[in-house]
């Protein structure tokens, strides 16, 4: 039987914030490669008689030539991410790698979307998004003054905002540039959500505004929500006038 | 048993794009209520003893009231919408409804994410987004000038972007502008994807240039994904360059 390649976005926490057929992706698998907490997140999907590889942060490039070989060896491998996996996950990585093996010895390829970490932390609290950016604060791919570069054409408009990467033990900075550059242009009292493993049993939320959140609150894994101008506090929600960004 | 309300995103297509905490809202339901064809895109959950209300377009508010109410009155109710709820669906108008209801009688509302449409149609493409803007054309609700002050500000970055309810049949010439808006900073080459019924049997998925794409291939329902200034064929695959945009 010819090998196949599923890259699989995993949702943002639990067993049922899976889809049936990232599910099905995994447990059709005879190979299960990922960075090790993502490979654990589908953990009760896995058997013995499969080859599960748990992979370390930093090798990501590594992991997917590793996924793409195993496929090309016969192997039915899903590549698991958490969230969904063309969010700043393996997506990109692996179908480069696909695409460098000869088409004639090249496996099928498919993408199983997940729910993404923003949105579910966006239905945390409410409903806070209307038009909205995703944008990564990681410097390790790109250089800095882009990211700033972005944060500054975006806080002149009224999408609200899911920041990933926000912070890491050796990026502690960049985090309060960011809030500096939105309140050139966003008000002091514009709500921001810290949303830390969302869908996980540790959830943790905590709204505050853009002058005020703490940034030593914040993890890698958090998502920091900053919503629009119109988004309000109606009842215990975080809600964006609907239509109105 | 006291009511509750659960604001459903079903995903984008099929039942195996539904998260499992979806489904077991929608089956735990003594009431669902939804736009009409997103009540049939869970049909395969529905039972004889379930109250089920299909409503129409344009009816938003009187249906997210009513659901509310269905709540109040002591139901366990799913409100579902496709892909994500809060992405341009159906949270904000119910959770301001639920709000509007004294706290003593006000049932416990949950909203359940789902896989959205935009990160739908970038799985089936490969992987063109990275950082990514997400706005609606719709000018029902704002008034289009503010809709191209988004477009003009994002044209100018060099996020990708996924841009919902495109065109209607008395809005036509929309796309067309917001084309001549991104061709004022992006490139004519850049690659544009127009994304009809992603994960419907009769999904459609053409890819063009932001010179060239044609606007009457557009439906209501499509989603128009505009690829960053890196994102490239690879094989049969859109990728953006990871980690630039």
């Amino acid at each position: 039987m010819p090998g196949a390649l599923w890259i699989v976005g995993l949702g943002p926490g639990g067993a049922d914030a899976r889809t049936e057929r990232a599910a099905a992706a995994v447990r059709g698998a005879e190979a299960v490669v990922g960075y090790g907490p993502y490979v654990d997140q589908c953990a009760d999907l896995l058997r013995d008689d499969q080859l599960v590889e748990r992979g370390t942060m930093g090798e990501e490039e590594a992991r997917a030539q590793r996924a793409v070989a195993l496929a090309v060896a016969g192997r039915r491998v899903a590549l698991v991410s958490s969230g969904d996996a063309g969010i700043f996950g393996m997506a990109a990585l692996a179908l480069r790698a696909a695409a460098a093996v000869p088409e004639d010895a090249r496996p099928p390829v498919e993408v199983v979307p997940g729910v993404t970490a923003g949105v579910a932390a966006a239905a945390a609290l409410g409903a806070p998004l209307g038009d909205f950016a995703t944008v990564s604060l990681s410097d390790v791919l790109v250089p800095w003054e882009q990211v700033e570069a972005r944060i500054s054409a975006l806080a002149a408009t009224d999408l609200a905002l899911t920041l990933y990467n926000p912070r890491s033990r050796t990026r502690t900075w960049q985090l309060d540039r960011v809030r500096e550059l939105l309140l050139e242009h966003r008000a002091p009292r514009t709500a921001v959500a810290l949303a830390t493993d969302v869908g996980r049993p540790d959830q943790r939320i905590e709204v505050a505004t853009l002058a005020d959140f703490d940034a030593e609150r914040v993890a890698m894994r958090t998502v920091v929500l900053v919503a629009g101008p119109t988004a309000e506090r109606v009842g215990s929600w975080l809600v964006t006038a609907r239509g109105r960004g």
